[in-house]
């Protein structure tokens, strides 16, 4: 098995899937590690909604994008620009073309309920990337609506999407800050990989 | 290497901490994985402050403990009676006796830095694990102060602080809903495993 930081380093967002199928298996294997997650008071805020019918992510589909559109036309400024140069319209095709959906919701009212469940979408897309299974975490512009295509319950806050399935081509993972730009050590002047790997550090 | 299910399965809560030294290089591991994480727009929201210096823990750990006086002056009803019954109080001996403080912060106004900085801190946890290094994930009563003692910048939030080391104690991981609790397939009434790991899904 890679290990964390390996499969971290080479894990890359995927928006376009080939046309292979996915175990399920592997997929259940992830939230299974999500489940595991630590949370606010153990309260395991997550709920997520597999899909695999192609008629549920016709209609999930038509949901997001009809936020998007509605996100699209009042957007201006940099984040324009941004989304423009990316590449990035209102379609999100990978909402059918995936093999599985993976809808991950939290349950309003839980402690620290947002942050636990990010928490455990990133133990899920480590789980994916060691099945070598590809995604993006797509944060729909109106996840109440697409909350609402999916038939899920008035308590659970839809926070992401994630379209899972085998990666269609190479891709490479977009340029990240080093560490000495992101870390450091005691002081905010001490970048926090200058004293070397290797160093002991005793109980305090 | 264990798989990220092992690892998550395994992994508990640590707040108790062996006399044992810790590796910095199994620390900036950790955290070299959580660079690499995805975040909105590719934000890279998150920054960590290393800790070991004794007396930026002492300060840590006061700011922490008057933050949480004040919170259990005003607690009251059913939060109250979990956290006597948990023996949680005031106190944060932790915040010392861990060999290692690893403190993360995002910064304010990036997209989705909220959500991206958890998804980080959950490769952060896995990758502790695989290092052997236990951790709990300490969410002040008033992070802005914690912030202030340990001198970050005003742009930075703190979002948790890590106390790292080695576990003191066996441990066991709090029980956990099952994998049929917490997930279903299509609709709302499908428990996700009930058809079986092995099942093959073709493309949507």
């Amino acid at each position: 098995m890679p290990s964390v930081l390996e499969l971290a380093a080479r894990r890359r967002t995927v928006r376009e899937f080939s046309g292979e199928g996915v175990s399920l298996g592997d997929v259940l294997k992830a939230l299974d590690a999500a489940r595991h997650a630590p949370s606010g008071a153990n309260s395991q805020p997550w709920r997520f909604l597999i899909v695999t019918d192609p008629e549920v992510k016709a209609r999930i589909r038509r949901a997001a994008e009809e936020g998007e559109r509605r996100f699209y036309s009042r957007v201006s400024g940099g984040l324009r620009e941004w989304l423009l140069s990316m590449g990035f319209g209102p379609e999100k095709p990978f909402l059918e073309e995936a093999p599985v959906l993976v809808l991950v919701f939290s349950k309003s009212g839980a402690p620290y309920s947002i942050q636990s469940t990010w928490l455990a979408v990133g133990y899920i897309l480590l789980a994916l990337e060691e099945a070598g299974l590809g995604t993006v975490t797509y944060t729909p512009s109106d996840p109440a609506a697409v909350a609402a295509a999916a038939g899920a319950p008035d308590d659970l806050i839809l926070q992401v999407v994630l379209p899972v399935g085998r990666p269609a081509g190479e891709g490479r993972q977009r340029p990240r800050l080093g560490l000495d730009e992101v870390c450091r050590l005691n002081d905010w002047e001490t970048p926090c990989a200058a004293r070397g790997s290797g160093w002991p550090v005793g109980r305090g």
